[in-house]
C-alpha cells in the first residue's frame, strides 16, 4: 500500500499552487499561435556565436575551474565584473564581498524569503506585482500589503499609510516594472528613500530591465539614491538589497542573477545559499564571464535594445489602430511589458479564450494582484514575438476583445 | 544610518551556520596541502572533450532550446534518458513523469525539507550522516533523531526504537554512503522497507555514489526493493523518494540531479521548484544529454570506476603501513570516501592541527553527527588526489596522528 504522501505534507504547502500562468500558457505553447504571454526574451538577439566561442575556450583553458565544485559566492572575476559595472553606472562603491551570483532572480527571491520571512509576517507589494515574487513567498506563508501606484511609481501618501503596519521589507520594481512598464520618477525614488529609511523598513528593489531603456534618460537605481542619501561609508549602512540577472541580456536559460547588498547580508544569503543549491552553475559563471567581457556585454545590449524598441513601437502602434473605444495601456520607456486595462466589467481571462480562438495569447492580469483584484487587465510581452507577428497578433487581440465587447 | 538588518532575520536563522568544514578546508586550499578533506571528484577524468563537442552541438542544432526559460519538470530528453536506466538497471518502472531535474542533489533536499518539514519536526537520520543534507534542514527548523549503524548500515533494532517517535522520514544513504564509505547489505535493505512500510514512514534514499562500485557484487536500490515488496502499480504506491546526481559521473560543476519520486509527489516538488529558481539551466540539461546519450555515460563510469578503485587500494594499504595502533577504518567498497576512528581520547580537531603543519587536511567527523559525538572520527577522500599524493599523504598523517599519540 505505501504511505499517503499528501497528509505528510507541511503546513506552507496549503499556498503553494502551480501558477496560473503556466497553465494559461501551456495553452498559447501551439506553434500557430502569437504569444504575447511569456516574459521570453527574443531568441534572435541570444548571442550564439558567442557562447560557442566562449565554451571553446573556457573548456580549452580552464576546464577544472568550469567543471569542478566551486565557491557559494560566485565566480570572483565574474562577480569583479558586476561591481565594476555599478561603479561606472550609478558612482557607487560596489565591493566584490557586496555580490553574490544566484541561480536566476527567483533564487533571490526565495532566498530573500528564507532570510526574513516568518510566518504570518507582512511585506509590502506593488499593486500589481511581480508574479514570481508572489510565488516565492507563499512558501513561507507571507501576508501582503499592497500599495497603489499611477504613472510615476508608488504614491507616497499611500506608502506611508502601508508603512504604519510594520513591513518585514518593501518590494518594488522600479524601473520598467513587470507586468505593468511602470517607471518611479526620479521624485519618487527620492520620496520612497526618505520615507522608507524614516520608518526604517528595507527595500528590495528587483531591477532585471534597468538596462532596457528605449527611451529618456536612465534613472540611477534606488540602491544608488539610497547610498547618496544615507551612506557615507559604501553600501554597509544601505537600506536596500538590490537584484539583477542575465536572463534578459545574455540567455535565460543560463540561470544567472546577482544580489547586491550590505556585506553582512550577503554573508548570511551566502550561510542559506549553501544549504539551498551548494553553488550556482561554475560552467555557467565562467561561460558568462567569458561572453560579457571587455565590453561585449554594453555592446550586446545596445543590439537587445534597438530590437525591443522597434517591437514596443510596433505594439503601441497597432495598439492605436485596433483597440476598441475605452480600452487603455501603458506607454513604458523600457523592459519586455506593457500592461492593458480593459473596460471596468470586462473580465480579460474571458477575452483569453476568445483571443485563444483568434490565435492570439496574453496573461490575464489578476495574477499580479496580491489581494486580487485586476480582472480587467492584461499583460502584453512585446520582446518575444518579431514585428510582423506583434502586427498581426494585435490585430487578432482587437478583434478578441471588439466581439467581447459587442 | 539605514536599519540595523539582524533584527529582521527570520527565527529560522538562529539554526543557520557556516559549514564547520567549509571553514576547515579554507585552511587545505594552499597548493602545498593534500587535501583528502572535500568530497571532490577527480578532475582528471572529467570529460572534457566530449563537453567540448556537446557545447559545440548544441549551440548549432538546438541553441534556443539551450539558451531560452525551459520548463520547470526538466528536459524531457534528459529525463527519458534517467527514466530509461533506472528501468535497465533495477528492473523497476519509471515514468518521466517520475523524474524531477533539481539544480544540484543539495536542491532536491532543500525541495524536500520544504514539502515536508513543518518547525519542530522529526527527520530520522543515520549516525554518522551527510552534512549537506543537515544544512538544508536546519533551515526548516528541523528535530533530528539518529540511528546507530554499523558495518552493514542501520541496526533494525535500532530503527523499530527511533520509528516509534514518529519522524517526518527517515534519511538514508544506504551505498558507500557519506562519510562511512558503509553499504547497507541486501538482507538489511529488506528489512528497512518492510520496518518502514510497517511503520508507514516513508523513505529519501540518496544515492549519489550508488555506479561508483569497485568490488562486490551491485545491490537494488531500496528503490528497487520497495517496489518489489509494495507496489504493484509502477512507482506510484511506493514508500520511497530517491536520489542521485551526475556531480560524481560527469561534473559537479553542471549542478544537475534528479528525484525520483510517485508522480504527486514529483508534481508538488515541481510547483515548489518553480517558486525557488523556475527550473535548472537549460543550457546544462541540454549538454549533458549530449555527452551522456548512446550509451557514453555507462563507458565513462567504467573509467572513473577503474581510477577511484586504485585510489582506494593505495590509500588502504598505506593506512595499513603507517596508522599507529588503535586506529581502525572502514573497508568501502566503492563511493568516495572511508572513515577513519582514532582511539577514544583523540580528539580529530586537534589532529587536525598537526595533520595541517604536515601539508595534509582531512575533515574530523564531528560535523556529521547531528546530535553530536565522533570526536575522535575523520573523514578521508580518495577520489580527488593521485596515488602519489596519497602515498605522501597518508605517510604524513599516520606521522601526525602517531605524534598526537605519542
Amino acid at each position: 500500500m505505501g504511505p499517503q504522501w499528501e497528509h505528510r505534507y507541511a503546513k506552507r504547502i496549503q499556498r503553494v499552487k502551480s501558477s496560473a500562468i503556466r497553465e494559461l500558457l501551456k495553452l498559447s505553447e501551439k506553434p500557430d499561435i502569437i504569444s504575447f504571454g511569456g516574459g521570453f526574451p527574443a531568441p534572435d538577439v541570444f548571442p550564439v556565436a558567442e557562447f560557442q566561442e566562449a565554451c571553446k575556450k573556457v573548456l580549452q583553458d580552464q576546464s577544472v575551474l568550469a567543471l569542478q565544485y566551486s565557491t557559494t559566492e560566485g565566480y570572483p572575476a565574474l562577480r569583479e565584473m558586476i561591481a565594476q559595472y555599478y561603479c561606472e553606472d550609478n558612482l557607487i562603491n560596489v565591493d566584490i564581498d557586496n555580490i553574490l551570483i544566484t541561480s536566476g532572480s527567483q533564487q533571490a527571491l526565495d532566498l530573500l524569503g528564507k532570510l526574513f520571512i516568518n510566518a504570518g509576517d507582512r511585506i509590502l507589494v506593488e499593486n500589481p506585482t511581480y508574479l514570481g515574487a508572489l510565488q516565492a513567498w507563499n512558501s513561507y506563508e507571507t501576508e501582503y500589503i499592497t500599495i497603489q501606484t499611477d504613472d510615476d511609481g508608488l504614491i507616497p501618501e499611500n506608502l506611508i499609510d502601508a508603512l504604519r503596519s510594520s513591513p518585514k521589507f518593501i518590494y518594488s520594481m522600479p524601473t520598467f516594472q513587470n507586468p505593468t512598464g511602470i517607471t518611479m520618477s526620479l521624485e519618487r525614488r527620492k520620496q520612497f528613500i526618505e520615507i522608507s529609511t524614516r520608518f526604517g523598513i528595507p527595500i528590495v528593489e528587483d531591477d532585471p530591465y534597468g538596462q532596457l531603456r528605449y527611451e529618456g534618460e536612465s534613472l540611477p537605481t534606488v540602491q544608488a539614491i539610497d547610498h547618496q542619501m544615507n551612506s557615507l561609508n559604501g553600501l554597509e549602512n544601505g537600506n536596500v538589497i538590490y537584484l539583477s540577472t542575465f536572463s534578459k541580456l545574455l540567455a535565460p536559460g543560463l540561470r544567472l542573477a546577482w544580489v547586491i547588498a550590505p556585506k553582512n547580508v550577503i554573508r548570511k544569503l551566502v550561510q542559506l545559499k549553501q544549504g539551498t543549491d551548494l553553488h550556482t552553475s561554475s560552467f555557467n559563471q565562467v561561460v558568462a564571464y567569458e561572453v560579457a567581457k571587455d565590453g561585449y556585454l554594453r555592446k550586446h545590449i545596445q543590439l537587445i535594445r534597438e530590437r525591443y524598441h522597434e517591437r514596443r513601437n510596433a505594439m503601441i502602434e497597432m495598439l492605436e489602430e485596433y483597440m476598441p473605444q475605452g480600452v487603455t495601456w501603458t506607454q513604458p520607456k523600457g523592459g519586455l511589458f506593457l500592461w492593458l486595462t480593459l473596460p471596468e466589467h470586462i473580465k480579460a481571462t474571458d477575452v483569453f479564450k476568445e483571443a485563444i480562438c483568434e490565435k492570439v495569447a496574453f496573461v490575464p492580469g489578476d495574477s499580479f494582484f496580491a489581494l486580487g483584484g485586476g480582472e480587467n487587465t492584461m499583460r502584453l510581452n512585446f520582446s518575444n514575438a518579431s514585428v510582423e507577428k506583434i502586427n498581426e497578433g494585435i490585430a487578432c487581440l482587437g478583434r478578441a476583445i471588439l466581439r467581447y465587447i459587442g
